[in-house]
């Protein structure tokens, strides 16, 4: 199935099969479906190798935006359990452009100096720069995801936290910066495969915490936790996208796939010369 | 010709071959040769391809010991004149392993913030940390470097930094970030055909400077500084290697192999389970 490097390779819009609106359920989302693809995985590996290219090439336009005094980004947000793949989006997704352009943020348990400040304080210092894609695993919504599932956060406290977020996210977009936000969503089932195949590999063994097996007793409580976050703070200028990730080739053309959906829709412009062409040759040839 | 992963591409040691040491001169280096590889552009492409696995398997390894505690990274500082290709590094050398292991920093004129500080002030602040490469495009470098040639520095004052730099790398190294220096050397005239070919492609335009061509005026100025900065800080803890960049697909694979090298001396080895595997074994079957 040859793809050229900027034709659809879904039967629908990955924005309407996935954007969270009206009457959302994430139950009804299956992680192992792979919907509007019609093709398996080599076609999925091919078709996102065949449009990096174009990924790359919207990038490289809003960077040149970017140093020529345009204020424009793009923020990516990884979210979904772990093993949900959101490294994967980075190494085979987003890595296609050139880093120089990519602001990437992790976001683990908060340090001592994080702890002092508001949830967003750690968050607001990375967001990107002009030009800039930035790209967050994990996020300022572990507040509202892990906080409500172990209680460190009373259901009023989680509220604030959600109109804090929309009001952060409403005024990243006035200023310029385009909010993608992505669940990768596995299954149980599938995470279970994913944690086997690193105990049972000793290369694996450091990316594996014990912590991780705790965690899965609360699966229902993460799942519940999500589908009221992604309800409360689905808005139209930072949607949220819940992409099935049982199958890593798919979630990762679906991302893509958003990626050039708001790039393509920013459509940033070779900046024009901010000199006299002709006189530069002339000089230039002289020095 | 064909290149396993690890084996020699050149007939010698890049650095032995590039190392600056006792009785160095700039002058005697040829940017447009391409000393001890034996193929030709289409070659040095294939090498560099075939040798990108082993890097970023060396990337992951030490990746995976900062995870672990240990404290060791490596930083490569990239210096050159403009086109030199010190882009052209991240973009085709460093970017081949796992970017969430890379810390890119770039250095332009400092900020009004940092002006304030003292010249390491803003450099101190993107050290690798623990596992991570960081890749210094520019660097502390430059404060003795185009500060030199426009006179913004008395000698004494370059004396003084010439020395702060030695102490700041060898506390670097002392704290096992392993420093890896690189001038990308290029030719008046191989800068003249890249600016050239900017000022040539409306594409391009956004990368162009006028002021550039200022610098092209103090050519001879720019290769004194550097000859001195490399000869004064090039340490054995810290080392200076000087890259004939005229080809760019030659500079690229001398880097990679310099990299190689640090990254095996350092072999980084994967981190043992710090959790008992079997039980783990049972525990997550259960979950």
């Amino acid at each position: 199935m040859a793809q050229s490097s900027d034709s659809n390779v879904f039967e629908d819009n990955p924005e309407h099969l996935f954007g969270v609106g009206p009457g959302f359920s994430l139950a009804a989302i299956d992680p192992a479906s792979t919907p509007a693809f019609g093709g398996r995985k080599a076609d999925g590996k091919a078709a996102l190798s065949a449009r990096s290219p174009r990924l790359a090439q919207l990038q490289e336009r809003l960077f040149a935006e970017g140093r020529s005094g345009r204020r424009r980004s793009l923020l990516l947000v990884l979210e979904g359990m772990d093993t949900s793949g959101k490294g994967g989006i980075v190494r085979h997704v987003v890595s296609a452009v050139d880093v120089q352009g990519v602001q990437l943020a992790s976001f683990g348990p908060p340090s001592e100096d994080e702890e002092r400040h508001d949830f967003l304080w750690r968050v607001e210092r990375q967001v990107p720069r002009p030009g800039m894609i930035g790209c967050f695993d994990r996020s300022h919504y572990e507040d509202v995801l892990i906080h409500r599932v172990h209680g460190w956060a009373e259901p009023q406290e989680l509220e604030r936290r959600y109109s804090a977020i929309q009001d952060f996210e409403s005024k990243l977009h006035e200023d310029g910066t385009r909010v993608l936000k992505i669940m990768l969503h596995i299954s149980k089932d599938e995470q279970l495969r994913r944690l086997s195949a690193r105990l049972d590999n000793p290369t694996k063994h450091w990316k594996y915490d014990p912590g991780d097996v705790d965690e899965r007793y609360r699966w229902d409580d993460y799942m519940a936790a999500y589908e009221a976050a992604l309800v409360r703070t689905s808005t139209a200028y930072a949607p949220w996208y819940v992409v099935p990730a049982d199958n890593k080739w798919y979630s990762r053309l679906v991302v893509q796939d958003l990626m050039l959906g708001a790039l393509r829709r920013l459509n940033p412009q070779w900046p024009p010369a901010s000199f006299d062409v002709e006189a530069e040759k002339r000089r230039l040839a002289g020095s």
